[in-house]
């Protein structure tokens, strides 16, 4: 199953000069769904994972299922004001301006080893804060999966820079 | 397992006089989540399901991983403006005022046999907005699956008015 055949491009959404990467297709497709999750979940078979980490809002279609195949319970990572609880915070740097992701303060506990995944990494910027936020917690995470990097924009060396493994299915030049 | 046992209630959020039923815990735990998607499943066992329509956001984590289970693509039911391709739309009433969702035009072929799934029924105006959406699409919604049912809000009753097959796993009095 070639998983980056399903993927759909569109040119200049959502502005002129961007070819967006669409998951939508593939995760439309039955077969294709269940390659991605299985090719995600294979390099952890035997590892410990206690928890599965999914970054708001597409990446949780993917992440659920990452955590259901393996097992473990699940971690939203959401944008700020979004989680009902009390939270933790971690803020990043946009091309103009700041966002924020935010976890539940019990969401990981003390130890916890955890998987990150989402559908796509660009600059890394998202799941850099992710990561600072579940180690805040006291979590460790083991790994960072998506199905698509843009290697253009960097986003894998940053998160290696941090020592983290990063696995990705497909690779699309541009962005 | 006891999946109402683990869903933390938030008095007094978003506002005064709500109680808030929060799946994050549920979904953090293991054995609940999985039982979750179980009992989710069980009553389509061995019958035909083609696709599993999920609502943003919360609704994409537990239906991802039902999608998963059944080993059917996943249909993104999203507010407006989010997909990111050619989209159809329904608008629907709230408390004041109208919203929208979307799916994308190709999410839903002609006679697709549709599940959908979503963590919470209300007043089951979003749900009935994605039903008819999906049969616009030219799906047949063939039952609609949620963890929790807020039965003071008559949204189950709403979706069965439409033909519609409805189970959740708990109710909670109050909203």
């Amino acid at each position: 199953m070639d998983i980056k055949s399903v993927i759909r491009t569109i040119p200049d959404y959502p502005k002129p000069g961007i070819m967006f990467r669409d998951v939508t297709t593939l995760l439309g497709n039955a077969r294709a769904f269940r390659t991605t999750v299985d090719l995600l979940v294979q390099p952890y078979a035997g590892l410990r994972i206690d928890k599965v980490a999914g970054i708001e809002a597409r990446g949780f279609i993917i992440a659920g299922a990452v955590a259901h195949q393996l097992s473990v319970g699940f971690v939203p990572v959401r944008k700020k004001g979004k989680l009902p609880w009390k939270t933790i915070g971690q803020t990043y740097d946009l091309e103009y301006g700041t966002d924020t992701v935010e976890i539940h303060e019990d969401a990981v506990q003390k130890g916890d080893s955890v998987l990150l995944v989402d559908d796509l990494i660009a600059t890394g910027g998202t799941a850099e804060a992710a990561i600072k936020l579940i180690e805040k917690a006291g979590g460790t995470v083991v790994g960072c999966s998506f199905i698509i990097d843009l290697p253009e924009l960097k986003g894998r060396r940053r998160l290696e820079k941090l020592g983290k493994k990063v696995l990705s299915l497909v690779e699309f030049e541009g962005h």
